[in-house]
């Protein structure tokens, strides 16, 4: 665990539980995020729902860097790439309505 | 801030930050636990990710009182009220298939 401490983390014992708490909320987080991402659904997401939880996951990599805690950075890090890029997509395909069979003026 | 620094907390400089961040991710957590709570509506929701969530939520509690991180333990303190109430309520209601109307012998 050099390299954290060397980047200037505070290693602390309990480091370990910080780690596994991240695995597991990030775990539980990124099924779902990665199933938008496939499906491109964004339909049925909240955009200020993703607004609020994404400023608050870059606010706690800050805090994290500001208390120098590595667990907190490296998993909000991880979260907020998962939330940020489903905040992408909502906003590029967020107000399409979903491909309804347009009525056209029939040819025939 | 006397209080929590009395409870043995380190009040850094940035716990602002940690405070905001908390209030961002929690506030973005709770509308969704809220209204399962209110509706009840467990059916499609995943107990293992619930029970993922609220275990690594708790652990994150552990580490902020190790590392004596006030806006940690106060903001997954939140969170865990409100994922372990509905994890309760998963298992409670969550094995009931949805009331559908039985087909009763009709007594004509």
């Amino acid at each position: 665990m050099d390299h954290a401490s060397h980047m200037g983390f505070q290693m602390s014992h309990f480091e370990w539980m910080g780690l596994l708490a991240g695995c597991l909320t990030t775990g539980a987080f990124a099924p779902q995020a990665i199933q938008i991402l496939r499906t491109r659904r964004v339909q049925d997401i909240s955009l200020a729902m993703y607004v609020l939880f994404s400023t608050g996951v870059a606010l706690w990599i800050a805090y994290g860097l500001a208390i120098r805690s590595l667990s907190l950075v490296l998993f909000n890090g991880i979260t907020l790439l998962l939330s940020g890029s489903v905040l992408v997509l909502k906003i590029k395909y967020g107000r399409r309505a979903p491909e309804q069979s347009q009525t056209r003026p029939s040819h025939g």
